[in-house]
């Protein structure tokens, strides 16, 4: 197994949490985002994923997985021990959609290609580029926030005490509040998962700051 | 079962596919995203959902689930036929990958309130506007035609002739890349899909037009 990825790609690091969970050994392929005005786009990386993003899975040489949710639904059905997801279709749906409202309304406006688009095309200041950051980072914590509080089913993790993908979707969304200075103490549920989580080896073990091309 | 749905929410447009592909009646509730400044950022609505987006579905009053992907899926594990996804893992992490694509990577850029956000807080005029909604579906949709068109899987539909997630995704925003007067003839692949889809029953009856809120 082959992960193409960045220490600071929060996609990347959802994968990373997945493969040490299921307790899977992997190469680490480094792709910088940014040196060389970012290995990602070019043509031999996009040979491997032409979305020139990261993650990228590659098992056994034979599938290339592009997308961090579809590589850990694949690794769920693969092997699924310990599981990731609940055992009733309603549960795994509240898990799912909460790790779906990180990866679709908070994740996709802070992407890196979304941050220069918007210096590069719309000619932002820098002012105004960390606002949009913080505002979808803000307003997007709020409902998890309200979600995660509010619901029986929330325990030492977001869906009782043992990791789900809403915790891989979580954890490396604090890692970018965090890098951005925002306060995340206004969200103690998530605040709490994500001080809760570091404690636990699988998740220590992908944390940016122990990657091989961490800097 | 009830869906919370506007027309013209391509999320919501995905879940109207999959519960008419698997034969589901359902209610369907008018949230109207546009009048009175947004049905959907009442207090009423926000108690079905605090994120204040479209779709979210009901089933029999004991489930709420937010964001159509987790919808989907829940369709899937609780109605498997006929089914919206291939049997072999490999296979289901291509079509959830292609799926995610469009869901990940362009429709939460162009989502309505990222518009209202960059027009009302970023302050650009209509044409920065216009070419930031064209920009993320033609960049987007560049690779995925080439996803498409490079992979053996693909027949009449994004994989095989039967109806997957990742065409649920895929029709819905050809849609709004057709109301945005996008040029899709330069993604034949994407096109020829959209085309035959829409020649199903399950697609034709959830289209915009002819839903109940229709306009």
């Amino acid at each position: 197994m082959k992960l193409y990825s960045y220490f600071r790609s929060s996609a990347s690091y959802r994968v990373r949490i997945a493969l040490n969970v299921k307790g899977l050994p992997y190469e680490y392929v480094p792709i910088h985002l940014v040196r060389e005005g970012g290995e990602q786009l070019k043509p031999a990386y996009r040979q491997v994923n032409p979305d020139a993003i990261v993650p990228t899975f590659v098992d056994d040489e034979a599938h290339t997985i592009q997308q961090s949710l579809a590589i850990i639904e694949y690794l769920e059905e693969t092997h699924p021990e310990p599981p990731l997801l609940p055992k009733s279709p309603a549960d795994r749906a509240h898990v799912r959609s909460l790790a779906l409202q990180v990866a679709c309304e908070i994740h996709p406006l802070n992407n890196l290609r979304v941050l220069k688009y918007l210096k590069h095309s719309v000619r932002v200041d820098d002012a105004t580029k960390d606002a949009w950051y913080r505002h979808w980072i803000e307003s997007g914590f709020a409902t998890l926030e309200q979600r995660l509080a509010g619901d029986a089913r929330t325990g030492k993790l977001s869906y009782g005490d043992t990791p789900t993908i809403a915790d891989l979707c979580l954890v490396p969304q604090v890692y970018n509040a965090n890098r951005f200075k925002i306060d995340t103490t206004r969200y103690p549920t998530i605040q709490r998962i994500n001080d809760y989580a570091l404690t636990l080896d699988a998740f220590a073990r992908a944390e940016p700051g122990v990657q091989p091309d961490s800097e």
